[in-house]
């Protein structure tokens, strides 16, 4: 087995928890070492730190999946998928949840890979080339653990790019025909197709979320912009909402969202095709008042760069969102950017309810459910902002 | 009616939503005006921004009621108060909790205000001279409003010594025979001595984060450390723990915690009195291990330049919590100190992390819950740091 080095001090940023180390961290950048190899990292002075997973094509050159001598092999994905099951199975019940983040990548010690369930069916997805090379071992232990009725992969995410990866889909396991998986969450079906669906088929970092806007929504006229599958403004409807509008750019995604209420029986909603931003204005220029207007918007950058612009946005989307709030209504607000911090986030709402005139009550504020943890160690691992707020004139 | 006036540039800090001005930020510091007289404030250029309280004798000389022309008098304290409640009965159900924070001050447009709702009774707060003279009048306006069996004032909060007010309590409507209030939350009951308990008589702030154990409680064996009441660990045994150990330094919260156990038909816990540190080292010496371990102690610090040592006091006590969870058990941890962020809060535990060989996954992070919301404009009005981690070796 091939061996790496760090530069000097480069070792305790990893010592301390991280688990990546950059191209400019390390001592040599052995191009011989194919994409993808299971190395063992050692610091500048030649002390073992463990073994992990080398690509030189990537910025992310290495990173770090065992401590010490042990090797990433079948007994340690074993070790690390069943410990990241238990924490599933203690805080979900099946018959409260059924669909749940199983593999948060670095957060369950295995950089790079994410598993999500669904009911019966598993998805995939693979950010490293070496978890690349491991997905056939991984998708055989999660059949022992799981018995899933299909296993997809989908390595579509841009990121794989960055790794030199080609972007695929696929059906790895078990039969296409349960590719389509109905699943429960809190009293409400939803179904999701795991080859077809965008992204990995449905967002579960909002779980919690959702069912936090039951606590205020009887009796409220709803707003559910950005709504994909229609998660927000379901729960809404669950929690006794009046009515709610569903709003999304794609008419892909209202068709979804339609026949989600369809088959919890909810009627009480309507559609609305468009963007996001033009929608808002509109509905300005109509007066219109909604008791609860929920923004819950893809990402706005996907690079540091381009931060500014995203928090110009979101202090625009926010500000047209507040308008359309009544007086003693709620903004439920969220952020998925990855380069968007908490505090720019919320500074950016601060703002937008100076420019729409309005006083904003922070009741609640959330990032990600149990199921996606957060490294302390590594704050990469972080990347849901959720806020509601009580808003008044 | 008396007038003060803002130096150069300082209303803007003012406009953008907070509500305190501190004694070097204003032109003049008329000792003429009493503490506690409304007064108007202007912006050096002579400007109105609103009406408040004054106190020459307090470090925040002044603290902003209304905006405009508007006077703090009985329509808008009837106003406002209306609105809190509008909040409280929005997010909660009197059939699930029935204690909740009806003012948290600033954050509810009534700087220096805290009302609490315990069932029937009703407790106050005031930390201005200003609200201490408006006390009669408030309690008067919660009169009509709730139809309290007692209302209680607790000013006995040191932080009343820097505006220069005395410390009391006293029961100024109602029947004392009404100061112990039975309060109903998510199935748990508790008993609540509004006169003789410990600060407002109970502390609300953690309710949201209680019912959360519940989620990782079944079949736990649980430490429950600063039990006061016993609200972590009754909430855990609600949750099915199969034991719960409940350490307090104090025998008297030991003894509140035990008959709110018997309330609820619990016997599946013991008490223990002693320090924190003391009991923990103990337990470590013994070889104890818990399921769940909960630290939620009192504020280690009260000021600014103390915070050093209320970092180590944090990083100590939860090192010695974590050795004490079992492998794939979890750490409920918490801050209620205002000079600890939630950033160095949560660097402590990883150093802590460290220092016991734990690896942390962080499930879940919450700050006050609905009923103690943040202004955005006023970091201030937040507080407290709660979080749970998954904990392996």
């Amino acid at each position: 087995m091939h061996s790496i080095h760090l530069k000097p001090k480069e070792h305790r940023r990893i010592q301390k928890g991280h688990l990546w180390v950059f191209s400019n961290e390390l001592r040599e950048l052995p191009r011989d070492i194919a994409a993808g190899e299971t190395v063992r990292l050692h610091t500048h002075e030649g002390k073992l730190v463990g073994a992990g997973f080398y690509n030189p094509n990537s910025l992310i050159s290495f990173r770090l999946l065992t401590r010490g001598e042990e090797l990433p092999d079948r007994d340690f994905f074993l070790r690390k998928l069943t410990e990241a099951l238990a924490l599933r199975e203690k805080v979900y019940q099946l018959d409260d949840t059924d669909a749940w983040r199983l593999v948060h990548g670095e957060s369950d010690g295995l950089p790079g890979l994410i598993v999500d369930r669904f009911a019966k069916g598993i998805v995939l997805q693979a950010f490293s080339a070496g978890m690349d090379l491991h997905l056939p071992l991984i998708t055989e232990i999660l059949q022992e653990l799981l018995k899933p009725e299909v296993v997809v992969v989908r390595n579509e995410s841009v990121l794989r790019e960055l790794e030199g990866l080609p972007l695929y889909r696929d059906v790895v396991a078990g039969s296409k025909t349960a590719v389509v998986q109905t699943i429960h969450d809190a009293g409400i079906t939803f179904k999701v197709d795991l080859y077809e669906g965008q992204k990995t088929g449905f967002f579960l970092d909002q779980r919690e979320n959702r069912r936090i806007l039951r606590r205020f929504s009887k009796g409220a006229r709803v707003l559910d912009v950005f709504t994909n599958d229609g998660g927000f403004g379901l729960n809404a409807l669950a929690g006794g909402a009046s009515s709610a509008l569903l709003v999304d750019a794609s008419e892909e995604a209202l068709k979804r969202a339609e026949r989600n209420a369809g088959l919890n029986g909810m009627d009480n909603f309507s559609l609305m095709a468009g963007d996001a931003f033009d929608v808002l204005q509109q509905m300005i220029d109509a007066k219109e008042q909604f008791d609860i207007v929920i923004l819950d918007p893809p990402s706005f950058t996907k690079s540091r760069k381009n931060l500014p612009v995203a928090l110009k946005a979101y202090k625009k989307l926010n500000q047209l969102g507040l308008k359309l709030v009544k007086n003693g209504g709620f903004l439920a607000t969220a952020s998925c950017s990855h380069h968007v911090s908490e505090e720019d986030f919320l500074q950016s709402i601060h703002q937008a309810a100076l420019l729409s005139g309005t006083q904003l009550r922070m009741i609640y504020r959330n990032s990600q459910p149990f199921d996606h943890p957060v490294l302390l160690s590594m704050p990469e691992t972080g990347y849901l902002k959720f806020a509601c707020f009580y808003v008044t004139r």
